[in-house]
């Protein structure tokens, strides 16, 4: 089959109050072709099908007191312990985790696939993310009504890199993201749009003027926006200098 | 109708090559139920269907050289033009734009609308970004396969706060969000579960000293997870005890 993955597939499982919530829009464009091509499979496991007493109960409020409740431990783990051959490291989607970045991405694309656990209401018992030994991953610091759309953003993110999903068309955006830089501006056709004209330069085909004007495009726009990732970039060229020397 | 907004419906407009992934997630659960009680509205437009030559191109090479494609000028301006009574600001999803956080979201849910590019292949021509003025924001430092997911998470974030969708459950988490800390471990009944033991003191009744014991915690976590968190966290409340003294 076309762009079919060579090791196998990487199996993504869900465990969620929402099943319903899921492929959405994992099931279009890119990742959708590669979920009909056999590149990743999705394993749809609801959270609330654990529940043990006659009412399905989740969630029960937080020891100590406090607002919202709190998903139950013997429930979510149950979950966990059906799922125990599902390949991958347990992830569990939580504001308090580490900050998903590109590293982190290419990190988990490398596994054979992931345990993802949506959190919902306040979230889950402690001794559950301790017994099961979840990784804590956020996709951002702001609040999600629950884990099941910062799920899906790992997903894409992660999907994209899987062998077979996007070819060359993988490369500039990732480069950028390896030179620790943001992308410079960007120009198409027509050279003059709306009475705007494009930077001259980049019809002069000098290649090494061009990607000089884009380099230092690329850091000013970082020092300006982003200055925490251009610490980070003066940092990594500091000590790659050091090294050479 | 029950929970509808009291000041009018908050109108999400969304240009996007993929108009099927819309509402995705955002059709489900606490935004579904608040799209159907009329809180906020979608309107999602194919851009596509600007592009004028009978291929109906959307995307040129860059000026310059350089791998990949580049949304067309006049396509994505045409696009935002037919939108122009749509209320809000306008957005364009980007990973060189202004991160988003809760802050962000909170100041984005104050506004009648938005609009939301999403980008696709390299990005948009940085003249149409100029001359509609439109405002980049990232999701997150990683890669997406374009802007679609990301405008989700937005929304799902913004919709949270409308008036109306989530009543008083925002609470804790906001709160914890508010104190510049991540949120302590949460813990529920049973008392004892698998053999682990919920810290004796959620027990207690003595809420003075659950209080004291949960911002320890907090701090704590914060300080070995997200230090840059910390970091502003201790520079305000320097900044706030300089105010009361």
């Amino acid at each position: 089959m076309t762009g079919k993955a060579e090791k196998g597939c990487f199996a993504a499982t869900i465990l969620t109050l929402f099943p319903d919530m899921f492929p959405a829009s994992l099931g279009h464009s890119l990742a959708g072709r590669a979920l009909a091509n056999e590149i990743w499979s999705l394993d749809v496991r609801d959270i609330r099908s654990y529940a043990t007493d006659k009412h399905r109960t989740v969630d029960d409020v937080p020891l100590g007191g406090g607002h919202g409740m709190v998903l139950k431990p013997d429930v979510v783990s149950a979950g966990l312990n059906d799922v125990a051959d599902a390949p991958g490291r347990r992830i569990y989607l939580s504001p308090r985790g580490r900050l998903l970045d590109q590293e982190l991405v290419r990190e988990l694309a490398a596994e054979p696939g992931l345990v993802l656990v949506c959190g919902r209401y306040e979230g889950l018992d402690q001794r559950v993310i301790d017994h099961h030994d979840l990784m804590e991953v956020s996709v951002g610091d702001y609040i999600l009504s629950g884990g099941e759309v910062a799920a899906q953003i790992l997903l894409d993110a992660v999907i994209r890199l899987l062998p077979g999903v996007m070819g060359k068309e993988i490369g500039h955006l990732e480069e950028s993201f390896e030179t620790g830089l943001l992308e410079h501006d960007l120009y198409t056709h027509p050279r003059i749009w709306n009475g705007m004209e494009a930077p001259e330069i980049l019809g002069s085909g000098h290649h090494g003027k061009i990607h000089a004007w884009r380099q230092k495009q690329a850091i000013e726009r970082t020092k300006t926006r982003r200055p925490d990732i251009y610490r980070r970039f003066l940092a990594k060229n500091e000590e790659n200098s050091g090294e050479s020397s």
